[in-house]
């Protein structure tokens, strides 16, 4: 955590969960995607603890939609993303890696498939609307491209499942992973998935309207109060354990799919209409990738910025892009970017954090 | 000002000016364009009285440059622009708003033509780079585009001409509005513009490379001693007094440059070939616009979502977007987006603040 206060603007949107999450005592924002994006409730470590043991109402909004929806809104996605689309099914939700024409990371969404002619990208911290809108423009496709007033509220966490089937029933609560079905609230029609950005799982809901927002997010909490129902957030010691990437933190423009262990969704085969095919052709084996490391020593400080990886001859060899205390663990748990011939699980390294060099180990998985 | 910490992460990257803010104090920050962005020093009145008098240096790294170069540069540009870009001359920046095919607005960046197939967008707060490469692929351009390690440091303030002169010499100090050339700094040249987002005059320099920011500012601090240099920030009272807008404040992409009061950046006889021109046409008689508004009463309270408008009978009538109180002109300095009914400077509304309803008036022209 830095020391320094945000400076307040229009700019910088708040969520319609905003007096909620003020109300729950929100200790820390990030801001993302141009929108406030609460961060920490009681600590860090209380707010992970309590992840993984209950459930945790989040206010996601700031995964922003971007709607894509014509005759060409299929043709627009896949020349965006790698991953073969042709074969998502009606209620299906898709992790698609997005690239431009040199295979460089512009996003990490989640697609969502509304019908065969909208679609919802649920996206990171980069403006994909303007990319879509280009590429509308350019190819002179038959599509709208807009973000509508749609922001999630994720439901996160082993009781997850309990509260929502409380709230709006059992075949909700029995959505298989990544799909999506139509719930109502206050006589509106929203979408659900079960998705989510933590290892505990748990739903998005698609809050489509934002003057819904606050009644939701009051049900929820009034129907949860047994199960220890609370504001969180996307908690970073249990996305680092569980190894989920970060856009922006972990993967920027400066690396492909492969290098980010994103190459399963590449269908290199298939998905030829993708803008970036040829460069991700040449690019398919890196000399660099993402590994789980463990830092050796005592609680790292708050990671701020990148921190040096040498290997033990000095040389540099990538860095660390996340690292946390884990109390689970009892080890700071990390996400870098290691060269190849150091990326073997086991591989020694220096890591100068702040507080000074430490030494890291590569892991052959993340914790969970 | 909110009393909320930002939770850092290197996805808010820092900028190359990051130790020397820290060093003076800086006491707030927001986030723009994904980077640190520093907002108030001593106070936001304090730092105001200094810019109005003495000169200061502003990290604004964060108006990143998209660099756009290659034989179809200008191709590229005038699609994205109502401007006719064709008669800019070898040395010259020109303000343009950027909009979509729709007319709305995307950005609002200063263009810097370096040479015939070169060109710098110095943004507000969007991702150019993604519409850029968007267009770039669909018309299978011949350019390349993307974010050079080139950070902007402005010097800000009636004395700043003495210092740039002190510094870089006579020539320098006395370039043109809006007009640029190559300085030399520890041996490497940059682009130094003048230019600047405040009404008090001065220069930015464009520091090529990250690590030449540190010395910069500390050559730039230790000339300025007894001009009192300091570090400062784009002022939130002093850019609403002389009317400069803030994109993601006072217009979005729901606005045309015609709302925002930008209409005569609409080249529509010769920019034809602007990929919002026919939009353009259509929404060149707007219903509302932005205007200048003073809200009676003390002080309001720090702006951090826009306040609604209303005319005397009740009805909506448009919001603020921008406000402070000004110590030099004794009252309540405001951005509105107004009406057309209302519009007319001398028009009495009602502004709905966090602290109650205010008396306001449309007025005139700007402050200063």
């Amino acid at each position: 955590m830095s020391a320094h206060l945000i400076f307040a603007s229009s700019r910088i949107r708040r969520t319609p969960f905003h007096d909620k999450v003020v109300q729950a005592g929100v200790k820390a924002f990030s801001v993302y995607n141009h929108m406030l994006f609460p961060q920490i409730f009681v600590s860090l470590e209380e707010d992970y603890a309590h992840l993984k043991r209950a459930v945790q109402l989040w206010d996601v909004a700031c995964q922003r939609q971007v709607e894509v929806v014509g005759p060409d809104a299929l043709r627009l996605l896949q020349m965006t993303t790698p991953r073969d689309l042709s074969q998502m099914a009606e209620d299906q939700c898709f992790y698609v890696p997005m690239v431009d024409a040199k295979g460089g990371m512009l996003n990490d969404p989640v697609l969502i498939r509304l019908d065969q002619e909208r679609y919802w990208l649920s996206i990171a911290d980069s403006d994909m609307l303007y990319y879509c809108k280009g590429l509308a423009s350019g190819f002179a496709l038959d599509v709208e491209v807009f973000e509508p007033d749609v922001s999630p509220l994720a439901v996160q966490g082993p009781r997850a499942g309990q509260l929502i089937k409380r709230v709006f029933g059992a075949a909700t609560a029995a959505l298989r992973f990544f799909r999506h079905r139509l719930i109502s609230f206050a006589g509106k029609e929203m979408l659900i998935a079960r998705s989510g950005y933590s290892h505990q799982g748990g739903f998005e809901i698609y809050v489509d309207g934002a003057e819904h927002g606050a009644p939701l997010w009051d049900a929820l909490i009034e129907a949860g109060r047994d199960l220890e129902v609370r504001a969180g957030s996307p908690n970073t010691i249990e996305r680092i354990e569980a190894g989920l990437l970060s856009y922006g933190n972990d993967m920027t423009i400066a690396d492909s799919p492969f290098e980010v262990g994103l190459g399963r969704y590449c269908d290199l085969d298939t998905a030829q209409a993708c803008l970036g095919h040829a460069a991700l052709v040449a690019r398919r084996d890196p000399e660099r990738q993402v590994r789980p490391v463990a830092i050796e020593g005592p609680a790292v400080p708050h990671l701020t910025h990148r921190w040096p990886l040498e290997s033990g001859n000095g040389d540099a060899v990538g860095y660390v892009s996340s690292a946390a205390w884990s109390p689970d663990h009892q080890v700071n748990v990390a996400i870098g970017m290691v060269h190849r011939p150091h990326w073997d699980a086991g591989a020694e390294l220096i890591v100068s954090t702040p507080a000074g060099r430490r030494r890291a180990r590569v892991r052959e998985r993340f914790w969970s």
